[in-house]
This record gives C-alpha cells, sequence and structure tokens, in this order.
C-alpha cells in the first residue's frame, strides 16, 4: 500500500511537534521531513538549522516557551484519554491521496497558496480506517447560507452516494456541510468531517449532536492536535485536504465571490472532477456555482448522484493527480521517476520487470516510484503491465 | 459588402424555382448554382443533367406537373401583393454570415446533417433591411412547454439584448420563442421570427397577433415562398438558418434529449457561441440544458443579459466562423502574428509596449495586429494589458 518506512513512536511524536511549530502544509517543514525525516527535522528546526528565516524564528519563539517534545507527549496522552488516535505516514491507513499535494503548483505568491504540502499526520475520532474510508470518498461542500434549494439538492445528492457506497466527506459546517453529513447518515453511510479545529471540540457548536453521530458511525479528523482552536485561516488550511483527500468534489451552492472558487481551484489543479450543481439564475446562492461553470471549463455541471458517480467513477477512484498539462507534471518529477517514464513505451504496456532493465534501475525502486507516477496520473496499470496514462501521451 | 454578382430578375425566379423543386439546404442544388448560377442549375435539372439521381427523379415529377419557371413567376407576383419581397445573394441587404453554411460539416450521413448548405433565398415581410438586422443578433430559442422560470429567464435576457440595440431572433413557436420575440417588442426593439413556412401565414396560429406585430415593428423571414405549409422536416432545415444567421444562441429551456441538443450542435459546428441557461435540477424543461452542459464543454453557461453581452461581444459580431481548434487559428496566422501570439506569456498580462520589445516590432504593428488576435479569440484584454484567452492556453 505504501511507500513510507513503518511508522514508530519517535517519528509519531516529532509529526505532532512540528504541527505545533508550524502550521500543517507548510512547505520548507513537509520538504525536510520527505528528505531527513520528521526527528531530525525537529532536532534541525530546535537548533536554528533552517534557512527559511520566518519559519525558524517562528519555531525558535514557540520552542522557548515550551518544550516541543514535552507538548508532543502530553498531547498523545489527552488524545488517547480522548479515545482520538493519530495516524502518521507509514500506517496502514493513512490515506494515500493526500500525498497528490507533494505536487500541487498554484499560482500566486501568497502562502495559502504555497503552503499546500501534504499533511504531517492525521488526528482520527471513529472506528473505521482513514484511508480505506476515504479511498470511495466526494466531499460535497457548499454556503453556509443555503437555501432549502441548495439543502434539497445536497440531500439528493449525498444520500445517493452513500447508498452506493461512496463515503462523503465535507467539513462539518452549518448549511450545505451539515446536510451532506446528516444525509450520509440517514442513508446509513459513512461520512468524514474534515475539522480544522481539535477532534475533541469540533467547530461549529451548534452541530454538536451531529458531530457526535459522525464520531460514532464516520470518522471526525483534523491535522491540529485536540485543543486547537478553528482560527480564521485554518479553514483555507484544511480545504486542500479536503480537496486532496476525496475522488471528487461537489460545490452545491456559493454567494458570488465565494470562497468556495477557490477551494474548487484546488480541486481542478490536483486533477480532481470539480463538480458544481446549477440552480436557479435567479437564486444569489447560485451565483457563485454558475460563476465557476461560466469561468472554468473544465468545471462539470452535475444535476444528482448519477451524474457524480458517473463523473468519479469515469474517472477512476485511484487516479489523484491530473495537474494542468503533461508538461509539468513531468517538469516535478525526480530523475529516477523521470527515466523510468522514459522508458515507458508510447504504446502498449510493459511489465514493470522489463522497465527496470530499461531503466538501468532497480525492481524495487522501480515498484516504488511507479506509485507515485501512478498517483501523479503519468502512468497508468492495465493488467500486469503498465501504460502511459492517455490524457499523458 | 458582398461577393455575389448583383442579382437579376432571372436569377430571383430561378432561385424561387429551384427552392420549390428541392428543398433549401439541398447540397447538389447549391453546389450547383455556386457553379454556374441559379438559371443554369435550373435549365440542368429540368433536363434531367444531374448526376444525383434521386434529386433528379424528384425534380423531374414535380416539373411533370407544373412547368416551375411559370410557378416563379406567379409566386413573385402573389408575394408583392401580400407585402413580401425576396432577399437573394447579390442583394444589398442579403445576410452574409448565412453564407458560413457553405463549409459546415456535420456527423452523421443522415440527409438532415448533410443537407445544411445556405439557403438560396428569403422572403422577408417587413421594413429593415435584413442583412444589417441580423448583423447584431442573438437567438434565443427553447422549449414550447416552458415553465414559469423559462419564461421569466427568456424575459430578462431579450429585454436585456433588445435594449442594447441587439436584434433577437426566434422561431415564432410557443413558450420561449414567443416570450423572446414579446420581450423584445416590450423593450421596443427589433425581433426576426425565421419560419419554416410562408410569410404570409406564419405558424402557429396562436401566435398570429403576435407575428403581425413582428411584421409591423420588426421582420418574418422564410426561406419556402407564401403558401408554403409548415411541414414537420422543414423545422429542421429551419433551424440551420436561425444558428447560423446569429452571432450566438441561448437556449433557455429544453426537455431531456430534446432537439435543442441537435440545434445547439450546429452553433457549435459554426463556431458560434451556444449559450445555455441552467435552472433548478428538479425542473423537467431544464434537463434538455443541463445535459448539453454536461456534454458540451465548449457551451458556455448564460444566467443574463450581461453574460451573453459579455459572450457575444467577446467574439465579435464579425467574426462568423471559429474553426474546431486553437491549432487551426494559429496556423491560419501570419507570421507577424504568430510571433506576438508567441511573445504573451503563458500567465498574467503584458503591456502592447512590452510585448513590442519582447517580439521585436513596432508599437504600431502589435497593436494593429492584436486587434486581430483579439477577434479570433487568441488573445483578450485585461485592463491595460493582453493576455492569453482562457480557451487558447
Amino acid at each position: 500500500m505504501s511507500d513510507h518506512p513503518p511508522a514508530h513512536a519517535g517519528d509519531r511524536a516529532a509529526r505532532v511537534a512540528l504541527t505545533w511549530l508550524a502550521e500543517p502544509g507548510n512547505r520548507t517543514v513537509w520538504s525536510l521531513v520527505e528528505e531527513g525525516g520528521a526527528e531530525a527535522t525537529l532536532a534541525r528546526l530546535l537548533s536554528g538549522d533552517v534557512a527559511d528565516k520566518s519559519l525558524r524564528t517562528a519555531a525558535m519563539a514557540k520552542a522557548a516557551n515550551l518544550d516541543p517534545r514535552r507538548l508532543a507527549e502530553l498531547t498523545l496522552r489527552r488524545a488517547e484519554r480522548l479515545g482520538a488516535r493519530i495516524v502518521v505516514p507509514g500506517d496502514e491507513e493513512w490515506p494515500e491521496r493526500v500525498q497528490s499535494l507533494a505536487v500541487l503548483t498554484l499560482e500566486g505568491t501568497q502562502r495559502v497558496n504555497l503552503d499546500v504540502r501534504p499533511p504531517l499526520c492525521f488526528w482520527v475520532r471513529g472506528e473505521w480506517p482513514l484511508g480505506e474510508t476515504l479511498e470511495r470518498s466526494v466531499a460535497v461542500v457548499g454556503a453556509r447560507a443555503a437555501s432549502g434549494y441548495g439543502v434539497h439538492a445536497t440531500n439528493e445528492i449525498a444520500y445517493g452516494l452513500a447508498e452506493n457506497g461512496w463515503t462523503v466527506v465535507s467539513g462539518g459546517a452549518f448549511g450545505i456541510d451539515a446536510a451532506a453529513h446528516r444525509a450520509a447518515l440517514a442513508a446509513g453511510g459513512r461520512t468524514v468531517a474534515v475539522l480544522a479545529c481539535g477532534v475533541d471540540r469540533p467547530y461549529p457548536l451548534g452541530n454538536s449532536a451531529m458531530f457526535e453521530q459522525i464520531a460514532e458511525t464516520g470518522l471526525l479528523i483534523s491535522e491540529w492536535p485536540p485543543g486547537a482552536e478553528p482560527l480564521k485561516h485554518r479553514f483555507l488550511i484544511r480545504n486542500r485536504v479536503i480537496a486532496a483527500a476525496t475522488a471528487g468534489t461537489v460545490l452545491v451552492e456559493a454567494a458570488a465571490r465565494s470562497g468556495a472558487i477557490q477551494t474548487m481551484g484546488r480541486v481542478l489543479a490536483l486533477g480532481r472532477p470539480a463538480m458544481v450543481v446549477p440552480g436557479p439564475i435567479t437564486s444569489a446562492m447560485s451565483v457563485g456555482c454558475h460563476e465557476l461553470l461560466r469561468s472554468r471549463p473544465d468545471a462539470t455541471l452535475v444535476t444528482g448522484p448519477a451524474d457524480v458517480l458517473e463523473t468519479v467513477g469515469r474517472i477512476g477512484e485511484y487516479q489523484a493527480v491530473v495537474p494542468r498539462g503533461p508538461e509539468h507534471r513531468r517538469d516535478a518529477l525526480d530523475e529516477e521517476s523521470a527515466l523510468i517514464l522514459e522508458s515507458v513505451p508510447r504504446r502498449g504496456t510493459i511489465t514493470p520487470e522489463d522497465l527496470a532493465v530499461r531503466a538501468g534501475l532497480s525492481l524495487r525502486l522501480v515498484l516504488r516510484r511507479l506509485s507515485l507516477l501512478e498517483l501523479t496520473g503519468l502512468v497508468e496499470r492495465r493488467g500486469t503491465g503498465v501504460a502511459l496514462a492517455r490524457g499523458s501521451r
């Protein structure tokens, strides 16, 4: 399943500390962890051995007041008492799809567009294994100030998805989000609320009863440790996970110039289907949806669960990242992956064994890199071989 | 204006006879007229000198019962009494845009997809010159069984278009068509009803009062002579004219698998904007619209007159045919335009001054070529700069 090294206690604790020292998604922290592991990265951060000055200053200021290793230990103990567990890469239940954030490139130089790297860990409340639960999942999101029409459309779609064995993912907010969770619960299906705060104090308070029900039959998850506050900027950070963890995202209602446009931009940049429910042109709550359908020809109009299932089914639940153009994706590859990709024939399939011979690399390395290439949508499995993905030729 | 030879009485009469011998749009008749003129074509048809056997048989059978030249003469005299005129290529008021049907290629081998060539003539009732009236025109069409929502949306759009000096073109049917004509009349604007029968007996009868009003302040037009019946197949033949004579077509409401999908396919094949009004996913009368938006990513969602004006304004009212892909358009560029296009950054905007420096050309030349590039939809203005058009990247 995973090409991460198996997780161990020190790694887990280091990830908790790192998430406290810098917000999830931080590109520098993530790159350092990729290179040298979480514990070494924590050590470097605590000794001031990082080039990124603002990160160094912020981390050292935080560490001056409280020992991050001690904090991590306390947090892990507290989580255990609360019935929350931590999931990290290398765990069986790590949701591999979020790794697609590793190669996400967005326009703009704002932090929110740069710090979109994969989570270091997830805090989870609920019985289901996280990865398996998110494998066949669709996000259903939209306005807090939903109309009756929007709630109706959300019910239809979320109920239909849950009935068909798909997990409904949303953000737990009032309006469309809550309607999506509730419809999935009503269908007896699985639903996951991705929070921007600790899983012990899900926000908003008004949805508490719903959150309890989700914790019992689905999953409450968060990148932030128990006790974390739902700070405003965290919702934007959180949104990248909703986009990356699911096979596609459905936007039901959005006002003009809504933040949902940004979320759907991330979905499209990840190469996932961005599905949009139209509405009456007379409804203010559909203006954002129509704006999106007008401005992004790659967004897909959907009118019900059948359209959604057709869209995510066609794209394939395992095909994760198809960023903008094949060129972009190729540019982001490491040398070995590029070599392997070059060695895949332009037509037909090739076995990993033959590929290893062609590329002059070990089979073990080829297999590992193929998972990544498959994840980025550049190659696809066909029977016992692999081939160039249709869109990438 | 026109590259047709000036019309004369013999040509006019021959076109009337030809339209009686074969339905408008017939590809063989149109090609023969292009080659040798209408009179020579009529002579060939009447002497059996055409390779197309079914055309020859049908024409000779008709001519056996009634001399086509005599019929043409009678028809022209009758039309004059009724206050209808005939307009042919070469006339000042011939609507040049319909000539784009000369190169229309559609999939399928059915007559309706092959016999889509330009009209040989138009019968017209109303004072305005036909060509000028259609120059800035948008078609607004849709279901006969329109809902209150559809009629409301049609009102908004057609009224707004008429208010902005655009002619509203439709088919005169009940429902959306009639709502479009009426809204244009109410705005004091111009409207054109393109009929599938004689302009002396517009169909349906229930819209008679409206047709009289259109004849007084707008235009009733038809390819068929006065007295012609609204036979079922004629509506499909007529639809190609609505698509070809206008700068773009707006579809307001359509039931599932409606004929409107076919019409919009023709609009897109002609490179014109196919604009679609969304509606509630709960409305049966919006199902066809949503189907179209899902199946044709090149169709444009519109929510009101502003969207329509932006779409037809951007494309440019004179630009008739935008062939299939950006590559096609690029291939057609002269060397300097290609150089300028190459110099526009892939992202963001550039001022014409910087573009001149990058391309190594004079600002004057760059400005001139930019107008052309904008017209072909390859670049677009943004503020004081230009950028690659969204669809052309």
